[in-house]
C-alpha cells in the first residue's frame, strides 16, 4: 500500500501580526506529505522545485521515510514563491507575491514505479493537472483531492470533470457555498455528493471541520488556541493528518473517517504554532494523544433523554 | 426554585429570502420564558407589552405555567416593535424600524412575590438595567446575562460594574473580541472570565457554541440544519434552553453545563425552523430527545491513542 501526494512544493515568505519569515518551507505536497509521515509509510511524493530549493529540505523528507524521487528540480528556473501578509484577525491575508516559477508549467509525469499508488492525494492545483494525475494512476482505491475559489470561478467545467474520479474532496466552507451556489453548506454538502465524491470535508478554520457523506454527518470543533502564529499549510496539514490516517488503517467506515477528521485537526492545531513546518518537523506521538484526548474532552458529553 | 426571566417582549416584523410576516411575537423574554417551560417550573416573567399586546398570547405563556403577573401593560403605549429584514446568507441582517414604544422607558420593579428567585436570567438590555434587576432579588444563587455591541461600544463602564454580579455571560464571538479587544475568542475568554462571570457561553450562530471556565472548555457544534427559516430569537431560545436546564436540576458541575448547552442548541434548532415562536409552541419531548441524540452522534468520536 503507497500513499501518493502530488502538489506544489515552495519557498513562502510569511508576514503576520507577530513577525516576518523569509523563503521557509512551503506547499501542498510539503505539508502534506510529512503530516502523513507520523501516520504511515510508503508516502511518494511528486512536484517541482527550483534549482535554489535548498538540498537539506529534500533530505529532511527522505528523513520521514517519504520517496522524493518523484520531484523535479528545475536546472533553469526559481521555486515557486509565495509571499502572503495576515491580518490582524489571522482569518484573512492578502498575496503580496506569487512568482510561480518552475511551477507555473508543472505537468507531473508520474514516474512508472508510482503508478501503483492505491492512495492519492492531490493538492490545489488546476484541475486538469488533477485529472491527469488521476489517469496516470492503475487502480487507485481512495482519491482525495483539494480545490479552491481561483478554480471554481475560472474553470467550473474542468473541476466538475475531475471531481467525477474524487472520493474525497477536502474544502472550505466558503467554496462549498461558491460551488454550489447555496449559502447553507449543509445542502450544499449534500449537492457536492453528487457530484462524485463519496466523503466530504468542510474546512471551517477555527470553528472546526465538517464530514458529510449521503447517509452520516460529524461535526468537529477545531482545537481552541490562545496563539495561532502562522495558519499556513494548515489546511494541508488536515488532509496530510486524515490521508495518513486513512492508508495506515486501510478502514474507510464512518467511525474511522471520524477518527481520521480528528487525527487531522490535531495535526492542524500543532502546524499553525509556528512559521512553515517548523513544528511539525519533529512531532512527539505523546504530543499528537494529548490533544487527541483534549478534542475528546472538549467535544464528546454523555447522551441523555429528557423525562 | 423559582426562575425569573426579565427582558424584551415584541411584535416583530421578520423579512427573509423565504418571507415576510408582520407583528409576531418576540423578544428576549418570550423566547427565553417559552424555552425553558419544556424543562422546568416556577417560571416568572417581567417584562412590558403596549395596549395592543395580544391577549391570547399572555394566555398562551401562562398555559407553559408561566407566571406573568410581572409584566406591565402600557395604557397608553404600544409594544415593541422591531422590523428585521434577514440577508440572503441569513447570518446578517439589517434593522428597518426600531420602535421601542412601551420599551423605551422599561425600568423594572421586580414584585415583592419574585424577590425569592434563585435563578435569573436576564435578556439583552441596558446594563444599568440589568445591574438595577439584579440588586432587587433578596439572594440570587445564579444569575445569566446576555448583551450586545451596542452596549459595549456606549456603555462600557456601566456593562463591566453588571459583569461583576454575573455568574454566566452568553454572548457571541464577535462580542467577546469587541469586549476584550482580543481578536482570538479563546484567550479573550479567558480574559472575561476575570471579569466577574465564573462561566462563559459564547454562541457562534452556525458554528456552535463554546463553554468556558476558569479551568474547562467545551466545544459543541450547531445542529447541521438544511434550511433556516427565521434565525430570530435563537440566541434566546439558547438562554432559555439552557437555563431551564439548570434550574431543573441545580446542577452546575462542568458536565452538567455542558448538557445545558446541548440543551440550548437543541432548542435553538428547533426555533430557527419557523418564524418567531412558532416551532416552540408545542414542542414533542421525543424531537427533543431526537435532537440531543443527533447531536450526539454528529459531534462524539470514541478516543483512541495513536501508537
Amino acid at each position: 500500500m503507497s500513499l501518493l501526494v502530488v502538489g506544489s512544493i515552495a519557498l513562502d515568505t510569511i508576514e503576520t501580526p507577530f513577525g516576518k519569515r523569509e523563503y521557509i518551507l512551503g506547499g501542498s505536497a510539503s505539508f502534506i506529505s510529512l503530516t502523513s509521515s507520523y501516520f504511515t509509510n510508503d508516502i511518494r511524493m511528486v512536484g517541482i522545485v527550483g534549482y535554489d530549493f535548498p538540498k537539506e529540505e529534500l533530505k529532511f523528507f527522505q528523513s520521514k521515510g517519504i520517496d522524493t524521487s518523484g520531484i523535479e528540480i528545475s536546472p533553469t528556473l526559481k521555486t515557486f514563491h509565495w509571499y502572503g501578509k495576515y491580518h490582524l484577525d489571522m482569518n484573512t491575508r492578502d498575496s503580496i507575491v506569487t512568482d510561480l516559477n518552475a511551477f507555473e508549467h508543472f505537468d507531473p509525469k508520474i514516474p512508472e514505479k508510482f503508478k501503483d499508488s492505491e492512495y492519492i492525494c492531490i493538492g490545489n492545483v488546476d484541475p486538469r493537472i488533477q485529472k491527469s494525475v488521476i489517469l496516470q494512476i492503475n487502480s487507485p482505491q481512495i482519491i482525495m483531492m483539494d480545490t479552491m475559489n481561483f478554480w471554481i470561478e475560472g474553470k467550473l467545467a474542468e473541476l466538475l470533470e475531475t471531481l467525477k474520479y474524487a472520493t474525497i474532496l477536502v474544502i472550505n466552507d466558503s467554496e462549498v457555498k461558491l460551488l454550489t451556489n447555496d449559502n447553507n453548506i449543509i445542502s450544499g454538502g449534500l449537492k457536492i455528493l453528487e457530484l462524485g465524491p463519496e466523503i466530504l470535508i468542510i474546512k471551517k478554520g477555527e470553528h472546526g471541520a465538517i464530514l458529510m457523506t449521503k447517509k452520516d454527518m460529524f461535526s468537529l470543533p477545531a482545537i481552541p488556541l490562545e496563539k495561532i502564529v502562522d495558519p499556513t499549510g494548515a489546511g494541508d496539514t488536515f488532509a496530510g493528518g486524515l490521508m495518513g490516517w486513512l492508508h495506515r488503517t486501510n478502514d474507510y467506515s464512518f467511525e474511522n473517517l471520524k477518527i481520521a477528521v480528528v487525527i487531522g485537526t490535531v495535526m492542524a492545531s500543532i502546524a499553525v504554532e509556528d512559521y512553515s513546518i517548523d513544528n511539525l518537523r519533529n512531532v512527539d506521538k505523546n504530543l499528537i494523544n494529548k490533544r487527541i484526548d483534549k478534542l475528546h474532552k472538549i467535544s464528546n458529553f454523555k447522551n441523555i433523554v429528557v423525562e
